[in-house]
C-alpha cells in the first residue's frame, strides 16, 4: 500500500487542528486541503496502520543511492550558509545508452515526501527507459526523506531558523547543483536533462525549466497547478472540479452529498446528535465535533475524484454506493453507504485517516504556510460542499500563530510568474509539458491550453491526478496509453533537436 | 566630475593590499580589477579629492525619489530574513504616455554603487523618453547608496551575517518587488518593461529577462561580460584586449610599454631604485614597491582602453605621449610622457588615485569574493603587460582570509548559465541586446553573435565600455549613433510585438 507521490495538498494543518479546535474553529475553512493515502495503483483502503508506509521505500536493484553535499543556503553568504547537508539522490544506469553517445538524462525533481515511494510508482522514467536509453535520476527534496538537514524532520521543523531555508527557490537551486554533480560524475557534458515531476513536484519541474534552462533541456510538468496562485484560478477551481466529477456520475448522488451537509448539521445540534453520528457512520472514535465527520467525508470526496483511477473510477462507485441503497434509506444512510463502497466494509471507520502526522503532513503544511499559498475554498452554493471562502486575512493569522511568521502570498507569482502565462511564455521559453486530467480537481490551476509551439498542454478528458507519470497498467484505458505516448514524443523531438542543434553547433 | 556609472571592476581588493601588502605581495596578481574614475563625458583627470564624488547626485527635476520597503531575504523564510530595509527608486513621469495607452516603463537596474551618478550619465534612458513615451525609472542596488540596510554601508559591510544578504540573486529579486510595485503604483499593469543596465548592471538586466520574463520584456544589456565565469572566457581575454588597442593605434608604443616592466624593476632593484622611480614619474608620495608604480600604470593603460571615449581616443593621445618624447627618451621617460599625454600636467602624480576607499569600492570586492567571481589574468609574453596568471585557489584563500567565507566560483554559472550559451538560449527565451564595444576589454567576455533571432548581439568596432548607454553627445561618431538606433529599433519592435500579442488575446 504505497503513497501517492506527490500528494500536493496534504493535510494542510489537521496535524495542528486537532490541538488547536478551540482555538481556531473558523480555520476549518482554511484547511480544504485533504488528500488520503491511497496507492495509485487501486482504489486501496484508508490505512490506519501509518507505520506500513515508511516501510514502502523498495528501492529496485538496479538503483544505486548517492549523497550530494548540498549548500544549505544558495543565496547568502553569511558564515552560517555555507553549512551543508546530505541529500539524497538515486541513480540507474541500466538503460543508459551512455556519455559517448550524450544519452539523455531523466530526472525525477522530488516533491512534499520521502523520496522511497516515489521511486515505487513514477513508473514514467522507468516505462521510457529502454526507448530513451536515458540515465535515470531521483532527487529528494530538501528537508524529506533523508535529506533533513541535522537530525529529524521534526526537530529540523522546530528549529524556526533553520526551517526557513525550506523552501522551493532553495529546492530547485539544490536540484540546479545535483544535476550538474551527476553531468559531472558521468562525465556526460552533453547529454540533455528531462526534469520529470508530478503535482508540487510538476509546478518544480516546470519553473526548473524556466529558471535553470541551461542544466533542463525540457520539463513534463504532471498534473501541476502552477496557476494556482495570487488568485489566478478561482479560489473555488478544485471543489467546483470534484463537484463536477460527482454530478456527472450522478446528479442524484451529486444531490444527496449537497443535501447531506445540513442533515449532519441537524442532527449534530441534537442533545445527543454526536453519539447518533458516531454510530450511524461507524466512527472508530466517538465524534467530538460534526466537523470531524464532514472533514473526513469532504476528504472521501476530494480523493474519489483526485484519484480517480481507471477503470476503477472511485467517483462512480462512491456514488454506487449511494444510489444503490435500499429505497427508504435516509441522506446520512446513503452517505455511509457511499463510504462503505469507497472504502470497503470495514469494522470502523477512522475519521482521523487523513491526519495522521507524517513527514507530508509535517512539511507541507509549512510550505503553504511560508511561499506556497494556493487560495483554496468555495462560496456558498457554488459546490456541493458547505461554503468555506478562503479568506487570506485570516489565513495569514493562522500561519503567524502557528509559525511565527507571515506566509508571502505574492512571492510566487512574484518569482515563477503566473499572471498572463500566455501573453509572456508565448515567445518566451520552451519544450515544457503541461499535462492535466480534466477530472483531476488541481487541474482547475492547471495549464490546459498550448502555450506556444513548444510549452505543450496535453489534457485527457478523463485523467485525474498524476496519472501519466505513474506506472503503466495493463488496464490503462486507451487515453491514457495515448497520452503516455504523445509526451513521450513530444520529448522524443525536444530530444532530436538538440541533438541537431549539437551537431550544427560542433560542425 | 563623474563616476562612471557601472564600473564593473572596481579596485579589487585595492583598498585592502594597502594594509596587506606584506602578507600578499602575491595577491597583486589578484587584483586586475583597476577601473578609474572617468567622467564618460571627457577624458578627465582622475580626482584626488574623493568627497567630489559623492556630491555628483544632481538629479534632474522630474526625476522622483521613493523608498520600497524591500524584503531583505526573498530566499528565506526564518523571522530574521523578514526583516525589510528602504531601497530607493526614482521615477520620471515626464514623457510618459501613461497606463490607458499602455506606454512602456523603462527601467535602469542600478549596479556597483549609488544610484546619484547613474541618473546624470545613463542618457540613453532619458534619451529615448520622447520617442517611446516611457515612464523612467531607475532602481538602487541592494547595499549601495541610500539602499544600505540598517546604517551606513561600512557598517553593514563588517557586519559577517547582513552582507551574506549582498549578493546578485537577492538583487533582481529587489528589482522584480519594487518593478511590480510601480506597476501597481501607477495602474500599469499592461505596460511592457524593458529592463537596461551596463557593465555588471548589463549582466543584471540580461539575467532579469532570463529569470523574471514575466516582468521585464526585454532587456538592453550593455558591455555586459557574462562569459567571464567559470573559464568560459580565457582569462587573459581582459589584458589581450587593452593590449590590442594599444598595438592597433601604435606598435612602438606598444613595444614601449611591454618593455617598461622591467625596466622598472631592474630600476627597483638598485639601492636608491625607488627614489630614481618616485621622482622620475613626480610620485606624489614617495614609492615604497615598485608595485604601486606598476599598478599605477596597468590601471592608467587599462581605463584608457576600457573608457575609450570618441572622437578624444585616450589609447591614441597616451600613444602620442610616448611615441612623440623627444628623440632619445629612455623607456621610462617615454612612459611617463605617455602617463602627461593622458592625464594632464600636474604637480604630482598620486599612483593611489585608483585605489581610494568608496562605496563602490567597499562593495565590489564583497561581491567578487563571494559569487561574481571572473578570472582575469595574463600568462607570461600573451600580453603587454607582466605576467600575472588567476589563481582561483590563491584567490579563495584570499577571499577567505578577508571575508572569512570562501567565494563559490561555479555558482554564477549554476544559476544563470553562461557554458553553451548558444546551444541552451538558441531555443529559449528572447527579447535581450547584448551590446559591446569590441575595444572594450570586457568586451571579451561579452555575447557578440546573435543567438536567436530575438536574443541579438550589436556589436561596434571602435566602441569601448557601455557608451551606448551614456547620453547621446554632438560629437559621438557616426557608429555609435547608428548603434543606439539599431538598439531603439530592436526594442520598438518588441515593444509593437507585445501590443499585437495584447491585443490578440484580448479579442
Amino acid at each position: 500500500m504505497l503513497l501517492l507521490p506527490s500528494r500536493l495538498f496534504a493535510l494542510l494543518f489537521q496535524v495542528y487542528l486537532l490541538l488547536l479546535v478551540p482555538l481556531f474553529l473558523e480555520s476549518v475553512s482554511l484547511s480544504p486541503h485533504r488528500i488520503p493515502r491511497l496507492s495509485p495503483h487501486k482504489h486501496a483502503l484508508i490505512l490506519k496502520d501509518s507505520d506500513k508506509i515508511s516501510s514502502a521505500s523498495a528501492t529496485s536493484e538496479d538503483f544505486k543511492t548517492y549523497f550530494y553535499t548540498q549548500t544549505l543556503d544558495h543565496f547568502n553568504y553569511a558564515p552560517q550558509s555555507y553549512a551543508t547537508f546530505q541529500q539524497r539522490y538515486v541513480v540507474s544506469s541500466r538503460f543508459w545508452g551512455g556519455a559517448n553517445s550524450n544519452s539523455p538524462i531523466f530526472a525525477y525533481l522530488g516533491a512534499e515526501g520521502p523520496l522511497d515511494q516515489d521511486l515505487d510508482i513514477i513508473g514514467f522514467i522507468r516505462h521510457t527507459a529502454r526507448f530513451f536509453k536515458h540515465l535515470a535520476v531521483f532527487i529528494e527534496h530538501r528537508f524529506y526523506g533523508k535529506s533533513v538537514p541535522f537530525g529529524s524532520m521534526e526537530e529540523a521543523m522546530r528549529n524556526k531558523t533553520l526551517r526557513g531555508y525550506f523552501n522551493s527557490a532553495q529546492a530547485i537551486a539544490d536540484y540546479a547543483e545535483v544535476l550538474l554533480h551527476v553531468k559531472e560524475k558521468f562525465s556526460a557534458h552533453n547529454s540533455p536533462i528531462i526534469v520529470i515531476g508530478g503535482s508540487y513536484g510538476g509546478m518544480l519541474a516546470s519553473w526548473f525549466r524556466l529558471k535553470y534552462p541551461h542544466i533542463a533541456l525540457g520539463a513534463l510538468a504532471s498534473s501541476a497547478p502552477i496557476l494556482y496562485f495570487d488568485n489566478i484560478t478561482p479560489q473555488n477551481g478544485y471543489y467546483s472540479i470534484v463537484t463536477n466529477d460527482f454530478k456527472e456520475v450522478s446528479h442524484n448522488c451529486y444531490q444527496t452529498i449537497k443535501k447531506s451537509w445540513s442533515e449532519i448539521d441537524k442532527i449534530a445540534s441534537k442533545a445527543n446528535g454526536l453519539s447518533i453520528l458516531s454510530q450511524k457512520f461507524k466512527t472508530c472514535s466517538h465524534l467530538k465535533h460534526s466537523f470531524e465527520l464532514k472533514d473526513y467525508l469532504e476528504s472521501i470526496y476530494s480523493y474519489a475524484a483526485q484519484y480517480n483511477l481507471q477503470p476503477i473510477d472511485s467517483v462512480r462507485m462512491l456514488c454506487r454506493g449511494i444510489d444503490g441503497a435500499p429505497r427508504g434509506t435516509d441522506i446520512l444512510g446513503r452517505i455511509f453507504a457511499g463510504v462503505v463502497s469507497s472504502i470497503g466494509n470495514l469494522s470502523c471507520y477512522d475519521t482521523n485517516a487523513y491526519n495522521y502526522p507524517d513527514e507530508t503532513n509535517t512539511g507541507w503544511p509549512w510550505q503553504v504556510c511560508s511561499e506556497m499559498v494556493i487560495p483554496t475554498g468555495r462560496g456558498e452554493n457554488d459546490t456541493m460542499f458547505p461554503a468555506a471562502p478562503f479568506n487570506l486575512h485570516k489565513f495569514i493569522k493562522y500561519c503567524k500563530s502557528l509559525y511565527g511568521v507571515s506566509p508571502r502570498p505574492h512571492w510566487a507569482t512574484t518569482y515563477y510568474g503566473g499572471h498572463d502565462i500566455k501573453l509572456v511564455l508565448h515567445r518566451f521559453g520552451s519544450n515544457i509539458i503541461f499535462s492535466n486530467g480534466l477530472k483531476d480537481p488541481y487541474s482547475s490551476g492547471g495549464v490546459l491550453e498550448d502555450i506556444s509551439n513548444s510549452i505543450r498542454a496535453v489534457t485527457t478528458l478523463n485523467g485525474s491526478h498524476c496519472l501519466d507519470i505513474l506506472y503503466p497498467e495493463k488496464t490503462d484505458p486507451k487515453w491514457l496509453i495515448e497520452q503516455r505516448n504523445t509526451e513521450m514524443k513530444i520529448i522524443e523531438e525536444w530530444i532530436n533537436q538538440y541533438y541537431a542543434d549539437l551537431h550544427a553547433l560542433n560542425k
